[in-house]
């Protein structure tokens, strides 16, 4: 697949396929204004917990770029990085990136903005290029934990779009797939905005992975007939006891996994998982447009006058999962012990 | 609302509100020859296990009128009956119909093909009329499960536009509400027809009846909310263990109501249930074209090259369903028995 976040240091342009038109249109979105990464954010041209990470980085250097000859630009930097970190609430890496950032501008309190600019362009890019290797680690790892001849059910998108290239939940398969194992994969088709239909399917296609694509009400059905060996998903935000906030329909999967005794794995770099955050209930929920549910394609599809739910993301309790890949190691239960010790040994490394 | 299956007696028309524009435009798919009602019931003009029974019947009285003035009509018309009564092979209240219709004729050997043609007209409105009424027998029945303040999930369809009118599932809400109960509906999408999104949200929302849209996958996030009380929704065949064939989804929805510990409801007329089918594994289930779930609003979603899964219903075991409400009654478990009781009720009364 070719890149979907490319950043040209030269213009100070950051360039992203819009993942709205795939699998029909491949045209990109042009940001040179933080303006314009707030939008491709809030409307997904760009989603997926790590890739909104690394497009909020770029967003700060274009931020940084808009305001570095203004006397006062520490103040004004700090609002444009607020409306970026404030773009979308439930994934983590978006505050994590511009924490990041920050912290970058903050220990640097004697350096010429323009050398801030180059510290900050260097830093996005490292976090860019570190995602790419964290994807690859986490494929590695996790593809212990599918069979040959499995059947992987994944539901959203958590491949090469969804991060800097490679994917958390499609990183896994990648890498069984690249070790020869004979898999396939069903992609549930993931309403509304149909990531698995329209991405997933998009991105494995491309890569020759045997891929069909499901709607979401057909899991118990395909489960039922062993059609469905392992569900690995990614997450957008893991709070530290484990619970994962992720796509609206991994929860239900997940006690559909429970109920006929089919392994059920996150997969997700560290900085998906917010030590801050103590369990589930605090993760903040984004609620969308109902437009998104109510408009199909371009038509309506529910009588006027009838209102939707359009809930992001849902929170599958820790008790489901059976364990969650990471770059530092597949985590298992009880997760607040693994997860702590995982981030104990990563800061040691 | 009103009829959505006219049948003109003197033209010998079969007039049929067609469901796939719904909500978007409401216009009568025209029946003149056998060839029409099996095209519409294929093409899912109309669909709903008791409004497909209705819609056969009215079929069998087209076939005759097509056939009674050749000698051999007898021999014609089993050609006829057959290509409805195979059209769709999951909802048994096809072949129900069918075989009342053919019974009549088997019955009346001396009988003129002029007499038969008005006999099966005659029963073909009194199955039309039967239907509505065994509707409101399910919903004064049905309508003592839902409590005051309930908010209901249902799935796909099991209403007006279902039946002859009224509705199973919707008719147990629509009782529970002209009772005076304060309840409201959550209307799952249903991929891919979005007979929940067009259809149900439609009838309801005409009805003054509190309804709200959620994509499928939403319901373990609505049930873990506590914004869902109970589970009701219709069924395609019920076997003779409890066993029961419903449109796809609802099996998955009775894994999570389980999980949660919410009352999930099947509403049928006794004529959903076939004392023949001994188990769920023996109900055939339709898998239907992959475009239905391809293309969307008239454009495709997903990349070309990639199949798709089309199992149009699941089979929900016996174990996850609370009740089963019927005109004979609230059928509790162990089904075997209770179905088997109320078939004994039935025929004695």
């Amino acid at each position: 697949m070719k890149d979907h976040i490319i950043f040209d240091r030269q213009n100070l342009v950051l360039r992203l396929l819009d993942q709205r038109l795939l699998p029909c249109r491949e045209e990109y979105f042009i940001c040179e204004k933080v303006d314009d990464v707030v939008s491709a954010l809030k409307t997904m041209v760009i989603r997926g917990a790590p890739a909104i990470g690394v497009t909020a980085a770029y967003g700060c250097v274009l931020s940084m770029a808009s305001v570095m000859d203004k006397s006062d630009w520490r103040d004004r930097l700090q609002i444009e990085l607020e409306k970026i970190a404030t773009a979308r609430p439930t994934a983590v890496n978006l505050a994590w990136a511009v924490k990041k950032m920050s912290n970058l501008i903050a220990h640097n309190k004697n350096a010429s903005a323009k050398n801030i600019l180059a510290d900050l362009i260097a830093l996005a890019e490292k976090i860019h290029a570190d995602d790419i290797a964290i994807c690859k680690k986490i494929g590695i790892i996790g593809s212990k934990c599918i069979n040959n001849g499995d059947c992987i059910l994944t539901h959203c998108n958590a491949g090469a779009l969804a991060t800097s290239g490679y994917g958390t939940a499609l990183g896994v398969i990648r890498a069984a797939f690249e070790e020869g194992k004979q898999i396939s994969v069903i992609a549930d088709e993931t309403r509304p905005f149909l990531q698995g239909a329209r991405l997933t399917a998009w991105e494995l296609h491309q890569d020759g992975i045997p891929v069909r694509v499901a709607c979401d009400n057909s899991a118990a059905m395909l489960m039922q007939k062993k059609l469905v060996q392992s569900v690995v998903v990614g997450a957008d935000r893991i709070a530290a006891n484990g619970d994962t906030a992720n796509k609206i329909g991994t929860f239900g999967l997940a006690i559909l996994a429970k109920h006929f005794g089919i392994p059920f794995y996150i997969a997700a770099p560290l900085s998906t998982i917010d030590l801050e955050t103590a369990t589930g209930k605090e993760i903040p929920i984004e609620e969308r447009p109902p437009e998104e549910v109510v408009c199909m394609t371009g038509q309506n599809i529910t009588p006027d006058g009838v209102d939707v739910f359009n809930f992001a993301f849902d929170v599958t309790s820790a008790d489901l999962i059976s364990g969650i890949i990471t770059e530092a190691g597949l985590l298992l239960p009880p997760f607040r012990q693994s997860i702590a010790d995982a981030f104990k040994r990563y800061q040691e490394a």
